[in-house]
């Protein structure tokens, strides 16, 4: 009952089953897009030619995937049962005349035609190829007649040559199946590099064969085997993705400082874990900021030539199974308090006419990337290596200063500003992102997920279907800036990637069928529009707590742990709302919804789990709908008036505010049909 | 809103939170248990302590992730983040004084005192432990103030020492997160043999280093490497599961013979797939069976001494894999017409003096069991061999005359029959099975999943939470018998497994999404009382279309494939229905739910992918709802008369029929607000 209302919500705010002749449901959109009149239907004698330079097997492993895909999602039983060279004949040909492995920079681009008696799907390389097949997928409607793909041509190729998702399988690990879920993911929205970060203070995730004590103390037994990892590989360059590994150094390296401590600058003993340790007292923001300044946090010792000879052994052992020739080494936040209190590690720096720490730390970069240009390895890594050798790859993330660095020193740049999936914004906060047309030395940029509150149980729920805006913005012209219409394609990748088997959906229902059992349908007219807190509040919410709440296997399962950061409740109401301030329509709708959540509260029931936040939302949504339904009345009767809604004011300003790390995501909508006024939302919210 | 329902219906009919004094939601139900006054509540200093002999690290890995699960149930942040040898003090004490894997037949009982001021459980081996650990997690409750274990005495131990389930993996490959989750289900129902059926005429799955032709040539690239197999052994062995092998030969074995065609009785050359390859037409029942007796099927040439050598080598290679002390090589369904065909064959058996193709048979089983008793391997296989050496492993699944020659042979017997899920047969069904009591020598039994019409989209929702019952005859006492006792807990087993990341609930739901996009709620309305028709016959309808359908890579996305074998709404509407033919209670909760199937038909949408059948279902739904409500009102008018109920009988009888191998499961209960009688259900079901 509940998606059928979603349904009438959505076909009355005009995002229905009809769709925009450009756009249509693609997602990322397409270079040039032509829809045509006619159809080309899809039957059991439907059938898929391939023509493609001998022993090109990963394009007929994509083809047969396609097969599979439409068969499924059709239920039409395929006369055809595999795709094999000699096939070249069918309704749909695909002609390829290049085979080539997929990394950034290949060439991307195809040519697609569909029209009633078939369809070409034309590409220089295998990865274009691979790239037209998910665009196919998606053109695919139903209407009562049967499935069918709409005449069109589309000619396609990607504005940035880098896209990226990053990651953070240190902090909390992510078994293989999810990788392979998002992998999947990825492949659907375009995206062609995952970005693993395997090594952090909490957990290093890699075996190794050379310095096995890296796995052995410094996982807790959650790594990938060197073979899961071959094989990760390889199902990855399958879908035209490459995997770039990131072994963060000097800091952010508890891990593997627990694994050999001879590499450290202070003499330990180290255990994986946040290299944070905190008293039993809430800490205040200016409080957490002093302490990530001034505390010695673990550090390799980049005095010390035994350094350099380890790493030059174990990046060689990793360029042996990463294929990649990307190696990520992080080089981020090490803020030098444990090089200054090591007394031979200051007597290094004077030799070396090293002025401060970062000159050290500049010094430690050098030597790595040398290290790897020996193993033929590009080197990347995040923002504080900007300045050093032209050739490294700066991915920006925090201080645009680091980025002009960048551009002042000619170097490759990818942008994970404006990116991060852990600071909760939504969607149409990370579509716009100025900082990709700020220098031509863009190279991409990357989707970014940090695991502190992140663990297998809601990865995917954080990620999908929000990557999709991002992967969009760096594969489609720049020109593509309607978020309404990001928005309706947005819910429809939703749906997509379920079908495909990602669990974005799977796992909110399941933790809401925890906290709830039987009334989890009625906790869910509530859920479905509370959002989490923006910003790294709801982090710091958690970082301020006594320190066994730190821990790594802490339960996220909180409700807000487990919430979209889009709601397409509120996106649908949003537009209902907006529809009707200008043409006064629908107004039944918004009563019906409205109502909804009015009675709402009183079906809330206490629940262990729950937190009691959960239960005040309810209560101010209740107050605010029932506000909005009682202006909805005085405006009819032409008692609407200035007093009236000044006087409600304080209502919509305390169902605004956070709670329980959780916010009301339709207050400004609500309070909209009071006031007469809808503001856009905001580009960019808050960071605290 | 479904859910809340749901929830009105099951309190209504009395099987909601309050729960029976004896059986809790414990599934299976222990030995003894005395629920007493009282409770242990669950606080985030809860602490576990343990004393085991040292070295029982997998004791510690149960007792952690049994915190874990407990963590996340509560999202009680416990202070003790892993629990280590040394932590022996704690509100929760687990006492163990054996080390010992898990076996058949090992000590598996426990012994478990829950108290307000702590809990004690104690057991003589870590399999029993572990058991008991699944119990104490069964117990924990709730209510406003939070999480608690009610205080109980429990003493616990297995009716039946091998307590299986077999999954076809040959038919259609599971992937290994998939059999780690239904490993997961079995140790929550104390099941303790996972036997994986590894070959078959479709695909061998295991990885062999000595024949890398079986899967090169006999997997299509789906099979487990030795790397998967040796971590999933330890995976299971940790939840006291061991996984038994089967090898199925000499018939079932087109993939080996595609591998190695010199094995065979006759040239080939062969393919993976079905046995049997049919014409266009579809076939009758009877022209099927003839099929099965007399087409020439392939089978291992037993008579050349090279087959002892490969099967020397292949199961001393296996043996090596798989440490069970049991080895199943099935020698099931081979009707001899390849050995009759082949001269040299009926030369062989004229040389050894066997009478027939029975004796071969015979001949070939006693040869293979003595290879694997020099392997150090106990020979299990299905009832086809009862007869042969006493020391053989009787699985019983068809014909009780087996079954009795077994006995007659003084052999150990493991009883399937009664037990194959994949006959859509609900959990009552299961529940009560004679063959169990009828010799001493059954040592247990194994539900059993054929995977002809069974993939990854839909093993979990067609083996759980059905396997629950049958865990429960194996486990519990024999006294244990009441129905409606069984599907009040099997419900909330479903939810507790559901909350463990078993799939079941979440492969019917996106199922349903992918039907029904934005309608899946209101088609969940109807495909919440559907059920696959009882039996053969789905599988025949399928294996009935022309050749192409009976492919490997077929679609089992129908509704018919993913609906739920045991409805809750119908138990829900059966009791509430049988409480009201007695006591006249609760008809207003009867009306709501009549009306809602009412109007019904008019919601369900044409969509492409839903069979005809499902809106006919609906139609036929509409018709006996409105025909019952309006007994109601008869009965209260007087005007219900003989007459009236004899015409309307019709109705039912059509809405009763299957339909697109889909059966409406509460015609009967409907019915019986018309006549004022309701039959109890049947006991067994037909086959075809």
């Amino acid at each position: 009952m509940q998606r059928l209302l979603l349904f009438l919500l959505a076909a009355a705010a005009g995002s229905g089953p009809s769709f925009a002749q450009t756009t249509h449901s693609l997602l990322p959109v397409p270079k040039t897009v032509r829809l045509q009149e006619g159809q080309l239907r899809l039957r059991a004698d439907f059938r898929i030619g391939v023509s493609a330079p001998a022993g090109d097997s990963l394009l007929f492993r994509a083809v047969n995937r396609t097969r599979a895909t439409l068969n499924r999602r059709t239920g039409l039983y395929f006369e055809q049962e595999t795709i094999a060279p000699g096939d070249t004949a069918g309704l749909f040909r695909v002609i390829v005349t290049q085979k080539q492995v997929a990394l950034p920079g290949a060439d991307e681009g195809y040519h697609l035609v569909i029209s009633p008696s078939g369809a070409k799907l034309q590409a220089t390389t295998t990865t274009g190829a691979l790239r037209g097949l998910q665009t196919v997928l998606q053109l695919v409607q139903q209407d009562s007649a049967g499935y069918y793909l709409p005449s069109a041509v589309i000619d396609d190729a990607p504005r940035f040559a880098w896209r990226g998702l990053m990651l953070d399988v240190a902090r909390h690990f992510l078994p293989l199946e999810a990788l392979r879920r998002n992998i999947d993911a990825m492949a659907v929205v375009k995206l062609n590099v995952l970005h693993l970060h395997l090594s952090d203070d909490e957990g290093f995730r890699v075996q190794s064969k050379r310095f096995p004590e890296l796995q052995r103390k410094g996982s807790l037994g959650q790594f990938y085997t060197q073979t899961e990892i071959r094989e990760l590989v390889r199902y990855a360059a399958d879908r035209g993705i490459v995997i770039v590994p990131e072994f963060d150094m000097p800091g952010h390296t508890t891990a593997m400082l627990a694994a050999y401590p001879a590499l450290a600058s202070a003499p330990g003993p180290y255990q994986p874990g946040p290299r944070f340790r905190r008293g039993d007292k809430p800490l205040s923001l200016p409080a957490i900021m002093q302490m990530i300044q001034t505390t010695p946090t673990p550090a390799i010792d980049p005095s010390h030539e035994a350094t350099y000879a380890f790493l030059d052994s174990f990046f060689g052992e990793m360029a042996g199974l990463f294929p990649s020739p990307w190696m990520h080494i992080g080089a981020d936040e090490n803020n030098g308090v444990s090089w200054k209190n090591n007394p031979a590690i200051v007597r290094f720096m004077q030799q070396q006419k090293l002025a401060d720490t970062h000159a050290l730390q500049a010094y430690f970069v050098r030597r790595v990337h040398a290290i790897l240009r020996k193993h033929n390895r590009k080197t990347v890594g995040w923002e504080e290596l900007a300045g050093g050798p032209k050739d490294l790859i700066v991915q920006a993330w925090s201080d645009t200063a680091y980025f002009h660095k960048a551009v002042r020193n000619n170097s490759s740049i990818l942008v994970s500003k404006g990116f991060y999936l852990d600071l909760f914004y939504p969607a149409h906060a990370h579509y716009r992102n100025d900082l990709l047309d700020a220098s031509p030395l863009v190279m991409g940029g990357e989707a970014a997920l940090w695991s502190e509150i992140v663990d297998a149980g809601n990865q995917e729920t954080r990620t999908w279907p929000r990557t999709g805006a991002i992967a969009e913005r760096l594969w489609s012209p720049a020109t593509q800036t309607d978020l309404d219409d990001l928005y309706r394609r947005l819910f429809r990748l939703s749906t997509q990637l379920d079908d495909l088997g990602i669990d974005h959906i799977g796992q909110y229902e399941r933790s809401l069928r925890r906290l709830a059992g039987a009334d989890a349908g009625t906790l869910r007219n509530l859920t479905d529009i509370l959002t989490p807190v923006k910003g790294y509040r709801k982090l710091f919410a958690r970082l301020s707590l006594p320190e066994r709440y730190t821990v790594q296997s802490a339960p996220l399962t909180a409700v807000s742990d487990i919430v979209f950061v889009d709601s397409e409740v509120k996106r649908n109401f949003r537009q209902l709302v907006s529809n009707w301030l200008s043409t006064k329509k629908n107004e039944e709708a918004i009563r019906i919804q409205l109502l909804r959540w009015k009675t709402l509260a009183a079906n809330i029931r206490p629940i262990p789990g729950l937190e009691p936040a959960i239960q005040a939302h309810a209560q101010r949504l209740e107050a605010i709908a029932g506000v909005a339904l009682e202006a909805l009345e005085r405006r009819k009767a032409g008692t609407l008036t200035p007093e009236w809604v000044a006087q409600q004011r304080p209502l919509f300003a305390a169902a605004g505010k956070a709670d329980g790390s959780l916010e009301l995501s339709i207050v400004k909508e609500t309070e909209a049909l009071i006031s007469g006024e809808l503001a856009p939302e905001p580009t960019s919210y808050p960071m605290f």
